[in-house]
């Protein structure tokens, strides 16, 4: 917020490590605001991947050979790196790499879900979560027999938590909520949400993909049992997300994928688990990704996320007013303020979302239309779908300018 | 084989390609035999991957705007180039990109084995097989009630097939086998398997982790309903795996992840799937890594997979005979021949080995020590543990005499 005094980004010099940013289309260079989806990967980032290539390409898992030893030490020191950056002060036994955040929901619900869960069990979720976590839920009810209630999400596209106290009891098992919407932008309250599940000795999932990447996070400040996010919504590489878990937790858990690289001993009749967080990462696990991730955490830090979440809610303030002007705009989710993050959702009147993001893509600016992986909160916002710009350190407020400027072809063409 | 002399590989001008193979240790080249773990990755694939992110790194499934819809092509027809690559003529549809074979063996284990398998059905294994499979239909016959059965190997390390057609009857509900031994080297005769199978009306699964890399595999003259292999162990990126399915099966199939991407229909009740092969992709997928894989699949077959298996096959024969001739040196699987690849497996008289890899290792030769992901082969075979030289497209044979040179100095320290 403006009233910590950070010092402003240097936009211009941190534009210069995305040589994507310059690319044109019909003489037009990019606008990108389509960040929630995947943030673009600074210079230095896709420079670690290609050293590990080039440098120290090797399978891990300890291997004898110079090699080996250092793609073993760089694929062990990126799992401390991540812990370190989320405040997990357990380390890299607390850390696991999967392929994306949604399959770090799945292997929840898989190893600790369709394990513990039973019919006298409840799952409470909020109706903004996003699909990944929606439907892996609705599936393990299935096939559990366990519950799943919502907690609704008001006028204004904040939580109700005066519902969330009525529906975490002690029937509850798991609360699962995401930090910050993909779509309404609010953040929610997951201390509390988490403190609330404690209080009834359940716990607490927080999906953190679109958290993590643009504030300050701090799991045991949160004290989520379980955090999951993605490398490549945080400057980092397609192909790696983490699931944090407390370890206690961890340990008692079974993992839900089998094969080398997380056993103890294997004979014909049976098989034992080695040692977090490998038990829940066998095969050969995604050793550059892990190393550009290591990469992105420094880049981020580097920079400062306070400073990153700054800027970021700045420009949505900013888009949020100038549409907010234009009178035929309808924004979805809270007001600017500190419970808002980096992203701004809309339609515009009598025009549909994706004629309208096609209509933006004739003038090169990159928004996402669709439901956004959130089909039942669409539904109750009674739209099929929004259109969503949304922000990274990188865009400017001559970039929400330009699209502000582009309703006007949208409105001349459909309305 | 030389019959058809082919024209021999220039490995002087392939070895420009990977600058990892000038790294010294010691003033010592690196000389790199672990290419079963995984293979180094030549510059076309790095670059390749590095302008992705330069360029038209963006999030998939169809954006509107342009970088998705560059992201997008690139990212469907790396599926059809797999797709092409291995002869599964029903395209992406029938190439699902995971991020490891070892995922591809739970998604199959997950998404077919735990629906169908009942306490009555048998699921027929091989004493090699890797413990990515040996270990997930274990896991899953226990859930099931599914019994496993294990193909013997004989003392030549080839499978006993007088076996198999024992152990294959109508109570057979799936035949996994490994296409190439990581171990023993063998190349297994899968289209007898997958016949076998096939006339118990049970289903062929093939491990060709080993495979792919090396020699040319058609899916459809092997007739194998199922098939997996991984992007690090031919010449392409960590983090990118293969299912392929014959699209019928594919189609009845039930997901084993649940998120975005991989959805018609969405409701706080319920959910229906997607296409294929999208309906086993949910999440943000490898877009990076299916970018570099395809690029490693266009690598490989200007060299000519022919061209490969006969240098790889080439140098297999003349370690197994330099090793052979030593005299004091116990070689596992069968002598070299067309049903041998590139790989040997061998124990020094009187040396562990990971001593024995640990003298490697001070002349910079990188080979593996450990059981391979084969505990119980190990066990069968009498030891706890094999040294494995493993070759690749770069390897040559004065690399193999520095191998064979290096016995000395572990039959003066250990023996």
């Amino acid at each position: 917020m403006s009233q910590q005094n950070l010092e402003a980004l240097d936009v211009e010099a941190i534009r210069e490590e995305f040589p994507i940013l310059e690319r044109e289309f019909d003489d037009q260079q990019v606008v990108y605001l389509d960040n929630a989806a995947t943030t673009q990967t600074p210079d230095p980032v896709v420079d670690a991947m290609s050293d590990y290539y080039r440098r120290y390409n090797s399978n891990v898992h300890r291997g004898i050979h110079h090699l080996s030893q250092e793609a073993s030490e760089a694929y062990e020191e990126a799992h401390d790196r991540v812990a370190e950056f989320i405040g997990a002060s357990g380390g890299r036994e607390e850390v696991i790499f999967t392929k994306n955040t949604t399959e770090s929901e799945n292997l929840l619900a898989y190893s600790w879900g369709l394990n513990e869960l039973g019919p006298e069990d409840e799952v409470v979720l909020t109706e903004m979560e996003h699909h990944a976590s929606l439907v892996t839920w609705q599936q393990i009810a299935m096939r559990t027999g366990a519950s799943v209630e919502y907690i609704r999400v008001d006028e204004e596209g904040r939580l109700d938590m005066d519902h969330a106290e009525e529906l975490i009891t002690d029937e509850t098992a798991l609360v699962s909520a995401v930090h910050v919407s993909n779509t309404l932008g609010t953040v929610n309250p997951v201390s509390e949400l988490t403190d609330l599940a404690h209080e009834h000795d359940a716990l607490s999932f927080i999906d953190g993909a679109q958290a993590v990447p643009n504030q300050p996070v701090d799991v045991e400040e949160i004290d989520a049992d379980f955090y999951a996010f993605s490398g490549h919504k945080m400057a980092g590489p397609t192909g790696i997300g983490v699931l944090y878990g407390k370890k206690e937790l961890l340990e008692a858990m079974e993992p839900y994928l089998y094969g080398g690289g997380m056993i103890r001993k294997v004979t014909f009749e049976e098989s034992t688990w080695g040692d977090l967080p490998w038990k829940f990462e066998p095969g050969t696990p995604p050793i550059a990704e892990a190393v550009g991730l290591h990469a992105a955490v420094d880049w981020l830090e580097e920079i400062g996320m306070d400073r990153i979440r700054e800027h970021e809610q700045d420009l949505a303030r900013y888009a949020y007013e100038r549409l907010e002007d234009e009178g035929d705009v309808e924004i979805y989710g809270p007001e600017p303020g500190p419970d808002r993050g980096g992203l701004v959702s809309f339609n515009l009147e009598n025009v549909h979302a994706h004629d309208l993001t096609s209509i933006m893509n004739d003038h090169t600016i990159a928004v996402r239309a669709g439901d956004h992986c959130t089909q039942p909160l669409h539904d109750k916002l009674g739209v099929p779908a929004s259109t969503r710009a949304s922000f990274y350190v990188y865009n400017t407020r001559e970039e929400v300018d330009k699209l502000v400027a582009a309703l006007d072809d949208a409105r001349q063409l459909f309305a």
